[in-house]
């Protein structure tokens, strides 16, 4: 499948639509990734929406992966929540087998796990987070692709596991100079549009390196880079992202 | 595995359990039956009690199945809910999918699937119903034995669908004349003691027939026999059907 | 507070959005009408939402009222639930006393309940639902005014009760000749547009009627007409009311 | 209504069974307590469980509080969750004024307030966590008895919102040199039996100590002690604290 050009993953978190609620724009976004995170169920997502999103990546041709999180959906699992490991482990062992047990009977397998909002950022830097979240991927499949935050612990443990990984970074969230993300809740979070997320796209998959908030520039190695469905404009920034790598001569593939 | 004798299945709905709230007795129930309906998380159950609880059922040598629910933790999915038909296959389909998947991780393979509570009992009348619990049965696999109650409309409608059906009658309820359980709100619908449930198992899996609760005889096939977790002395009960099977020539097994 | 001009009241179901989920236009529809009815949590809405949207109704003017539902977040409460007669009238109780606990910590009281959804349909033609919701509203508070659809059971119910009633129309739902709404699954079940609206609400508040899906002539005495905030332009069709209204003489103001 | 004997205040958490779920022994124990703190319906609890605790605190002559919790029914409310804290204070406030309002429509007055779990302790520790329990319980009134653990932040925080507070002991529950509780998964987290928590009960209320875990002795000013609902043999314990409390000259009393 590979064709000598350097190459990148485009990856999404959808259907995190639940019930009457919709967020997203699924429909304009999926057509433009290749690969999907599908919200199961605990912080976002409805067997019912879960079903269509699946449905929607096969017709797309995007690889499918589980988006386990914190189950708290009045907090969309952006809150961090002390569950004990044990407990942990068997929440994303059962969300993983919910969604790779429905993209079965639609026809595909699932392919990969990344971990969401707050359980993603938590696993990042905490090794007592992120086994749990590794440990049940791996009892699921040794098969699937564990995706995590660049360079980060969840990587480390993930490997220790004996998973294969996908280094992730972020073509529309801000950086701090430690290579984490600028939080939600303070300015230079979100990029401010199409272009600067086209930019630090290119940048990151060809120059392996993004500008941080502070200006400076910060090393980073990535498989895949994310497209956030509930930014501003999400369908138009992952055309921009799309078109910016093609110009760079970057091809956009699953891994 | 046959020898000639004729058999009957015990099973028992299991894995009811949720958080701090305990119910049931499994650990003395599941080493007595030879199938368990695994709750899935919608009506009670969480992934931990479900983990453990499949575990357990490994260990005693009883086949795994899922036990799909209205999705209504307050009312432990006792109360019909009105869904549409494609919601209620997605949300059978999903928590198939999640047990399915747990207990693969477990290393086992899920053998049956039997509706829950007020589910089970409107798909046993209603054909509206039955056929989206089915659908989302055979969609999972067409291995699966769909459990339902003997001479339903839903063990119809899963014989349509192409599925392997376990006709199923109660040990431990009594039985309206018209074959349908009494209501769990009025008297008679728990059986009194250990000893009525024993002679109502002998007399199902023998002579294929059941006292009602007017005193008449009711005839009935049945593959399978339910044994409620949350009955008084419910594992006092299993020992003595076991016991009554046994005394009376007929083998216990798993189909 | 009367001048002498005919006079309605203009209400809106309000409230509903739930952690990152946002429904509804609330900020632009509650300036319009002069009551709210606010979802308590169960079927929509969260004790945040609840505090802004209640702060927002009062610095409006608009007299606030809960809006209790079946607890059903997934089916925003449109899905029947056959809750026994005293779970349901505890449910209505319970959130009815979190609405006026917060109304009052906010600085005003509750003023009206009205059922939301599967409820309000079902109370307004089965009075063994009607009775739980009024006896409720009623042990919480005699000064409380009970909504319900013009001319149901749920209002005969109320009055029953000894409870104030106000009869309520919709301006933007067509009506069957019964009397009725037509479903949300069926044309015509929602009018095109503002000018439609505007013109049945100038209908049902001067003329006592409404034109039928089918073209005939309905009576129907309304003391209340809602807006649903959920509509395709909510604010605009709440605007065109306004001034409608205005046009043809016919007073807004709550009860 | 002194009689000049010292007095303490009995308190328990109560009202957290949940639909088929059934915990504590609530129907035992209310007539042995001065004092109930009764679950909301976020940790524990459900509407019609809370109507009928009340109703059987108001018979039993206890005072009626409510017992907030996060919103986490899975975890029991025992594991703390990065709530904001204007999220926290409208969950605080919902939950309050739903107890208040159920209370109020079977005929009494709420009295108290006391957080549950993981928002008790971490409150005890925390300013940014007790800060927002307090406001929302001084939004609600300014009458409502602040209860918390003795001598920590939380009562600090409460009395500089201008509230009454209640300094509160445990008599079953061992404690820490520095004042803490020994945690749940720990040994002696539990006193083992009646007559520990009848002698640690005594200790707190005549001599203002009680011995730590490791056999020293801490000062510990009480004006409540809590008996755990859902400790092995709840019921004998608060009898015995009772009779043990009697024998030392100490009056039973709310405050």
């Amino acid at each position: 499948m590979t064709d000598g050009r350097p190459s990148i993953d485009l990856n999404a978190d959808v259907g995190e639509s639940f019930g009457a609620y919709r967020i997203g724009e699924d429909e304009a976004l999926i057509p433009l990734v290749t690969s999907v995170n599908v919200a199961c169920g605990f912080h976002a997502g409805d067997p019912l929406v879960i079903e269509r999103t699946i449905r929607l990546a096969i017709e797309c041709g995007a690889a499918v992966g589980a988006h386990p999180g914190y189950p708290d959906l009045e907090g969309f699992g952006r809150r961090a929540l002390a569950m004990a490991s044990d407990e942990l482990e068997a929440a994303v062992l059962y969300q993983v087998a919910a969604i790779a047990g429905v993209a079965r009977a639609l026809g595909t397998e699932l392919r990969h796990v990344k971990a969401h909002g707050a359980l993603y950022n938590r696993a990042a830097r905490e090794e007592s987070v992120a086994r749990p979240v590794a440990r049940a991927v791996r009892r699921f499949s040794r098969d699937l692709v564990f995706v995590g935050q660049a360079g980060s612990t969840m990587i480390a443990v993930a490997r220790e596991q004996g998973l294969a990984v996908a280094e992730e970074a972020f073509a529309d969230r801000g950086y701090l100079p430690d290579g984490s993300l600028v939080p939600r809740d303070r300015p230079g979070a979100i990029l401010p549009g199409p272009a600067e997320t086209a930019a630090q796209a290119v940048s990151i998959a060809r120059d392996g390196r993004v500008r941080t908030v502070d200006d400076g520039w910060l090393e980073l190695h990535a498989d895949t880079l994310c497209l956030h469905g509930d930014s501003p404009a999400a369908a138009a920034r992952a055309s921009g992202v799309r078109a910016a790598l093609d110009g760079a001569g970057i091809a956009v593939r699953a891994r």
